[in-house]
């Protein structure tokens, strides 16, 4: 087996990450795809020349992250992991960095922003319809809470047919209402004289093209770019 | 310690998983900050009445996502994961599905035509020559080398002053070639009659609007665009 572990200093990275790394190149290397047999804890520990308390942990966390998968009568096999897996378990408002959640606050907005081509590839009537109910259902009140806002965006996402993408931002959203959160505790939150709702947005969506979508969409989000310039400042 | 298990089919779980589940709405529901101890394994096994093996396991997978640390002499205390290093660990080609390995190409068609309003705030002269450099260094071959690419397009992201943006997109870089890759292979690429070079992006950056430069990047990602119109169906 190849190890890729000159890239971290060897001192820092204890066995058991070395064993990890060793098996992850070892899969990649071999072209291993799910439901492909590999070699027991007892073969592994043998062949790295170490403990098989080492490579048991090593191997639950690949067994963690969907990596490899333990079958009855069929020993380990090789599985398919969920990408977004390990991002899921670090969201943690608590322990990230303050440059994190800013970028990830501003990842938000380069999301939206980007979206429109694949929104107007893929939308369908039917989308148009259901963003259409959303918005109705939240105009009685003047700012929608952050539930609805959820609901509307999140259906955005949905209409590009892409599930990575929409699963990416529910795991960042409450990551982003973090952050914003703390900008209106601190009375940072700034005006936006021509403010967009989400019924512009639907407007732009139906009968619009891709700019005047992008249009509204960068004047529905105004207020969350001028945050980012004062914290750029 | 409350448990956030109902979210998962009880018996597809193991003990591991459960406990490793505990540790973490454990520490996000008593809002553990970077640097605070931790209890260590045995009290964990004890107050979860589980043994010390399965207790090792899930700490060792909270190691490796960068949760928490062992110091010596200070015991287990929370840090600060790196937000990527989960989804790192699972970039694999061979083992990612199809579907998730075209929703991460469209991803990347998503992030570089958003990203233009943090491109235009955070622009310098000296990001404009960088880039100008890059381009004239690539100048003397009719299309860029895949190094080249990416060299281009990843101080692109540099300049939005996002680092996880940055490092999000460089992790997704070898996966989106490797379905490029397959398309070139089955000969599907299409032709892009008005295809806009590096230097027509650098053109609209340096002296142009946010609305000049994505439409340079949108007609530089034209195949690619094309491409996904292809796949969907």
């Amino acid at each position: 087996m190849n190890s890729k572990q000159s890239l971290t200093p060897l001192d820092n990275i204890s066995m058991t990450d070395r064993v990890e790394n060793n098996l992850r190149a070892y899969f990649l290397e071999n072209a291993f795809k799910p439901g492909d047999s590999l070699p027991g804890e007892i073969e592994i520990a043998e062949k790295l020349n170490v403990s098989r308390n080492v490579v048991r942990e090593a191997l639950s966390r690949l067994r963690m992250l969907g990596i490899i998968e333990s079958r009855t009568r069929r020993g380990m096999i090789m599985a398919r992991p969920d990408i977004l897996g390990g991002l899921e378990r670090v969201l943690n408002p608590f322990i990230l960095g303050n440059d994190t959640l800013n970028d990830v606050f501003e990842m938000r907005l380069i999301l939206e922003m980007g979206m429109a081509e694949f929104l107007f590839s893929r939308k369908t009537d039917k989308d148009i319809e259901e963003l259409e109910a959303i918005v109705k259902k939240q105009s009685s009140i003047p700012e929608p809470t952050i539930e609805e806002e959820i609901e509307f965006h999140t259906k955005l996402y949905d209409m590009t047919g892409n599930e990575t993408f929409t699963r990416f931002q529910i795991l960042l959203l409450p990551v982003f209402n973090h952050v914003f959160n703390i900008y209106k505790k601190e009375n940072k939150l700034p005006s936006a004289p021509d403010h967009i709702h989400h019924d512009g947005i639907v407007k732009a969506l139906k009968s619009g093209t891709v700019e005047d979508f992008r249009l509204a969409m960068k004047k529905h989000l105004a207020p969350y770019f001028q945050m980012t310039e004062q914290n750029s400042n």
